[in-house]
């Protein structure tokens, strides 16, 4: 048993899907060896994430074809997807999802390939360019928000990107910027959505005397704070807490839930249906 | 050193705080065996709760005015307050809260006493009788907000409770009634607010996505869900949870924090300054 | 869609198991509505759990039949296992966990029936009775081992219960006794195990100074502490916890593992092989 | 008020050591802004944290003195301890704690000051040397453990270290070493000590089935994995986890225990008495 093979599915249900599928592996005298299958009634969608073992690979090609023949019309199916994505962080200011980032992709344990770090600040130049990857300072600063797209648009572009990954970026991006990268752009919010959406939730979250508080990392769409949800954790915080003590016991969890989320992501777990999420941990 | 006293201060902040309080203490041979102080520097307000052991026990009254003559005008100072608070349930339909708060009282484990349950459907009745403590049944049904209300106060009235804990009482109460037993009147809701505030907390965060659902114990004020925070709970859920199955997982957590929030609240533990709280745990 | 069939299996593995259960069920017009499976590739074991739907309802023997036939020779198979399990609950003096039990009883939220209580003390009668639930008291002193265990197997015996659940029972039962119900007897240790395995391990925590404790919920076997864990959970505790201060806060997280083991049991999702579970939550 | 003071008290108990305390500082006209009291009843000692205001700054020597007249004999005081302490990392191949440490030390956010590195594997030296922190590679390969250790202390003599982290330092420091660090070297334990002490935890883990795995920060004492402990955190598994998911896992919890037992004791938060600590977090 040597060649591994993933697929994933996503389409709409029918009776005997599992059957189908499982028939057609067979034929191909796949083993499959772990299988995470979902039905998500109300949307009547049916989702699996199937790792099979075969002592030949089959052609991909033609297993995908065979596949779609006993699937419902218009199933999105995946064979084998780049094992390694690659990546693009935009950051502004603060250091701590970057560090972590950087320093899995240093160790090549992060599953992806980071191919570049933009700031809208020059802040986190020395810190990226020391782990040789390279920085581009695209500033927001007197520019139109069109432009400033634009110029990020343009610095992405060679690389490729499969994914974006917004590491306390603190810019919003337009609708027509997200479509471009429609669900690859992740970001890490500071709170426990829905509280706090938008700007200042460690303030908001002082001023309301909450006794946890939370990150998310989320799909960006074109509404603020309101993409399909991957990961979200929170921590204890009590009076003894000021705003600074918040931000501080905040990055902790921001750090662990976006690198909670990257995984999933990176290993293909993640499915999106409309503003949520299917996540095969 | 046999005599315990229990001394609750909260009052505008000045230099020299601690030491006051303590020469006093000293003065009637008292030591202090635990003490928690916290200034709000932002509210310039001092709180302290200050458990103290003394071969004699003082006269009560003699002491409180020894403190208040050291401390700012207007503090607020308690000696001894009552150890046993006496507590009165509002419920509607759901039993888990009110099991384990009749539970505990039945054991005498819950630091209060349980002086009657009043219920706006005779739903939990039997289960009330059978540990012995009056049920009452007010309905809302085809009675005004007003009368309503007139008819739990009235049956509230001789029992005099310290605390009204409403055990999921799904009825919001006017800014009048909630007056009257202002600071002492505690709600279990089930949602991390402030997200999900107001009704079906767990369909909206089904529909939304969330990863994690949550209960908040606060007191009431008279804006809905927006009184001081007790204690927060959040508990992981994924999308296998149909909105049942984030009610059943919700019901564990809301039992936990009311639980917690209760025992917290019954030890004298908790301070209120405007809109938050300040717990010494 | 209306007959809903839950199939459980647990066998050797081999390949195109999932092909072979789903070609059967197909057969059936039953469509898989929830599937998990899992493989432990170390011990070669295949476990899945199966919820369908069909417009019929299959006989049960003949399905059974038909998957024994797909299946590697010595497969456990069970085709809709009684769904409200029996139960009978052994406990001491401490009531946090039968107070739980009987409550979700008394409002059919267990998914259980509490067929009756065994205490070695006589001292949680009167709250077990007041559920009209019968309570045997049988005391452990001046008895032998052997002659305590032959009474309960007694009294248990008209009952004929699926599952015995220790709610904190202090005493410890022969490998004779766990023979007679083998993979049934569920208990809760007031430690995460493997730490702090037998007596006083709120002292031995305090003793230890650590800064979680915690509760496990565990299938009993001849080995005390060491039978295969279903749930576990932890608590933070601090310098200022004392011990009975951390016997409260554990009776917390003792009842919460205990109950979610329960469920997770009741509601067939937990299959054993040797000394570990496959849970699938 | 502009100058903060902060003193450190750990004495014997004795009535009225707040009192004397508190007037000593009001003498010097200091107001107390934060202050963390803890008295162990069993040992008889008592523990102080505090924070104070003064409009001028004290002269330290002298509030010393005045402190420790009031206080009974053999008191530990200490006023203003050095507040970015001086940290030697030892390390073996595993980077995500020294990623972490070097990170925020790149950023001066670790509230220390990172001296050097010592592996005993070359293994990080390049990731080291890029945040321009010294490496020394000392091997213990065909070397006694006599031998080893004293190039380590060779090694970290010129650097004066206030403490050691074992940051996944995989070799036992004899109690000679120890004890030339005594109560400043801080280990990360990749288990929830008491359990699984020694080396293989995960595999242990893994073996024994639990159902959460974690991780212990802790001073080192001369018995393996036996000093007190300062942190610790615990993250849920299940049967999906090989060993190699649960060392996965397992590395994010590490991280975040070490970071926030360096952050306690780099802030003077942390007490020792005898295997025990007290945290004022």
């Amino acid at each position: 048993m040597e060649h591994k093979t993933l697929i994933l599915v996503q389409c709409r249900d029918a009776v005997g899907l599992v059957s189908r599928i499982a028939h057609v592996l067979a034929g191909y005298n796949m083993n499959i060896t772990a299988m995470r299958e979902f039905v998500d009634e109300g949307e009547q969608q049916f989702f699996a994430r199937i790792a099979c073992d075969g002592s030949e690979a089959p052609d991909d090609a033609r297993l995908l074809t065979a596949l779609k023949e006993v699937l419902p019309e218009g199933a999105d199916v995946l064979v084998n997807p780049r094992p390694e994505k690659r990546v693009a962080v935009l950051v502004t200011r603060e250091y701590h999802c970057l560090g972590d980032i950087l320093t899995r992709h240093f160790f090549k344990t992060l599953g992806a390939q980071v191919c570049c770090v933009i700031g809208n600040h020059d802040h986190l130049r020395k810190f990226t360019e020391q782990f040789s990857i390279p920085f581009h300072h695209i500033s927001h600063e007197g520019r139109s928000q069109e432009e400033f797209e634009r110029l990020i648009l343009e610095a992405l572009a060679p690389y490729e990107p499969d994914y974006l990954v917004l590491a306390k970026f603190m810019r919003i991006l337009s609708p027509e910027f997200v479509e471009r990268y429609r669900e690859r752009i992740i970001n890490i919010h500071h709170s426990f959505l829905p509280a706090f959406i938008g700007a200042h939730p460690y303030r908001r979250a002082f001023e309301r005397g909450v006794k946890l508080i939370g990150a998310t990392a989320h799909f960006v769409t074109s509404e603020l704070d309101q993409g399909p949800i991957i990961a979200q954790q929170t921590t204890p915080v009590n009076h003894n807490f000021s705003v600074k003590d918040m931000v501080i016991a905040g990055k902790g969890i921001e750090r662990a839930v976006l690198s909670k989320a990257l995984q999933l992501v990176f290993q293909d777990r993640v499915f999106v249906l409309k503003n949520k999420t299917v996540v095969f941990e």
